[in-house]
């Protein structure tokens, strides 16, 4: 595929899960995206029966029930779960390492049409995602207007803020100053084991909040030497490097970066007047990551998007993995019928009857 | 002396820079001191000319009227400013390096006192300080009451939350896995100088505002390769490696990690309530590092302080640096005659008469 810094990537591959049974016109399939770190596996399912990273939302009688939809999630292009990635062969049979290009949140998005046309999805009754996810969502909906019909835009932002620059800045460039690095070509050795560690540990602090911390830590040691709170973010750190490739996370940490859904398309607002989906926009109240300023413009801007819906939780951005209840309540209301649909207020409702 | 940690340090020095002149009987003596990376140069003075981290804040006719009062600042015990610390010479020649020992806030401000002994300075008309700076003036008005006449403390805690731990997790761990970094014995090498400048961004985002940086950065780019804010922030990553040394930051660090006013007093509040002097807290309104929440409960608790002075500002905790004026406003307060202050309210004056 030909890629926006224009770059032809041959030979792309997107892994994916998919749980339910798809209509013969794929008329029921939902399109679930995940996080940074996150992959397809959303859930347990009858090939792979251990625990997902939104478990409780998808199978028979949830909020994404499989006896009624079929739901597809991808792994994103540049990730390291199944999908074409900077680890993966190029055509030359060594790792892409250094030479993997600049990808987009467009690019990504770009290879999930193509994923949907592969599977006959000419219209995803829904597409739900939540922080980078929640990116690629609002792309879906931006670029393929008539390919999406409902819309969950989660913890999510329309461009990434200074302030999520900012924080993304240390990450990188623990990265990429690991001697381990080695300028991107450490395949297929252990990589910068340390350096995406530390990347981790910041990123782990941005996604949850003070109060959580300090309820669940304070001032604990853990021994003699750690804090409890430090070996909690030493744990994470080396949960990840074991689980995570660094070329995947400094792509898609620079993706993430550079999303801004109104580039080239006069600003923000204009972009979200594209999308013509029944969308409805989330966010986590004690997110400091994302903070709810983010979703409320997605709302303001996106037309019957209604009033925003805020999840009540201690635990930061990662609220909107680990609130299962409050987010499938909000999905299982997207998901219903329109006319079953409690409608928030009255301007949600007769905006969304205009749409 | 010796330390807390059973360790005895020999042959400490403490820098200090001073302005006006000392009363025969040293009581205009005010104590002023420093945050993390700060050092004894306070503002400009004769001999120094060049500015300060407080200039404008001191001098004939300031907030600290160099006329009336003698100010003395000292650098920390553990930097790297003219003080001992990792990088000074032990007994045998050679630089502490890895052999520094663990200094904790009480250790500094036991240095402290032997300097104001060393001074002639019976007790302090005044001890300011904010940050790391505010944790030791906490600790002399705690530890040694009557020596401390009025307190300010400013952008401060009573003890170092999980929070805050948390931050300096990946700071401390971006230092001491640079391969420069060599167990701490790197001396006169150029040391970790990646590694101090990922955890100087880490920092400098601690220290700043999400709207702060949203105003003033956006999403500018610098180059094609960097936004503005990352250019920023690795502005600040190389000119705190020119400035300063990486054990200096990692024993400081882990002093204020060890923070905790209450340790071995029966908690906070009983240890709050020794504090004799007539005390101002003030915290900085977008703090996001050391939230008001902090301040408020070292108000709360200290006898007499009264209300809270909560400084206005967009750029968060930097603020107790930048917001000079109101800085010096509030310091003007404290330094008043008792009768000539305005009171906050009639509990602060009731309460501050009875002290």
């Amino acid at each position: 595929m030909l890629l926006e810094c224009g770059v032809a990537l041959p030979d792309v591959h997107l892994a994916y899960e998919t749980w339910g049974t798809p209509a013969p016109d794929r008329s029921n399939a939902v399109l679930i995206l995940h996080a940074l770190t996150g992959d397809s596996h959303v859930a347990a399912g009858p090939e792979q029966p251990t625990p997902g990273w939104w478990d409780g939302l998808i199978g028979p009688g949830r909020a994404v029930d499989t006896d009624r939809w079929w739901v597809v999630a991808p792994n994103v292009l540049g990730g390291c779960r199944g999908s074409t990635g900077p680890s993966s062969p190029a055509p030359d049979g060594r790792p892409w390492g250094s030479r993997w290009p600049k990808v987009t949140i467009r690019d990504q998005v770009a290879a999930e049409i193509a994923l949907a046309d592969a599977l006959g999805v000419r219209s995803w009754a829904a597409v739900l995602g939540g922080s980078m996810g929640g990116m690629r969502a609002l792309e879906w909906a931006v670029s393929a207007p008539s390919r999406v019909e409902r819309l969950l835009l989660l913890a999510t932002t329309a461009a990434a803020s200074a302030d999520q620059i900012a924080w993304a800045s240390p990450q990188l460039h623990a990265i990429r100053s690991d001697p381990g690095w080695e300028g991107g070509d450490y395949y297929p050795g252990p990589g910068p084991v340390a350096g995406l560690g530390i990347a981790r540990r910041i990123a782990h602090v941005t996604y949850r909040s003070e109060a959580e911390l300090a309820t669940r830590f304070g001032r604990n040691r853990q021994d003699s030497d750690r804090f409890a709170v430090e070996s909690y973010l030493d744990h994470h750190a080396a949960k990840l490097v074991r689980r995570f490739d660094a070329g995947s996370y400094v792509t898609l940490t620079e993706g993430m970066n550079g999303h801004d859904v109104g580039r080239g398309r006069n600003g923000i607002a204009d972009a979200l007047r594209r999308i013509t989906a029944r969308t409805v926009v989330a966010g986590v109240d004690s997110d400091r990551l994302y903070p709810l300023a983010q979703q409320r413009e997605l709302a303001t801007h996106i037309a019957g998007a209604g009033e925003l819906r805020v999840i009540r939780s201690p635990y930061g951005h990662d609220g909107f993995l680990i609130e299962v209840d409050q987010v499938g309540a909000i999905v299982a209301d997207l998901l219903a019928d329109q006319a079953a649909r409690p409608m928030s207020n009255d301007r949600a409702g007769a905006t969304r009857a205009a749409t």
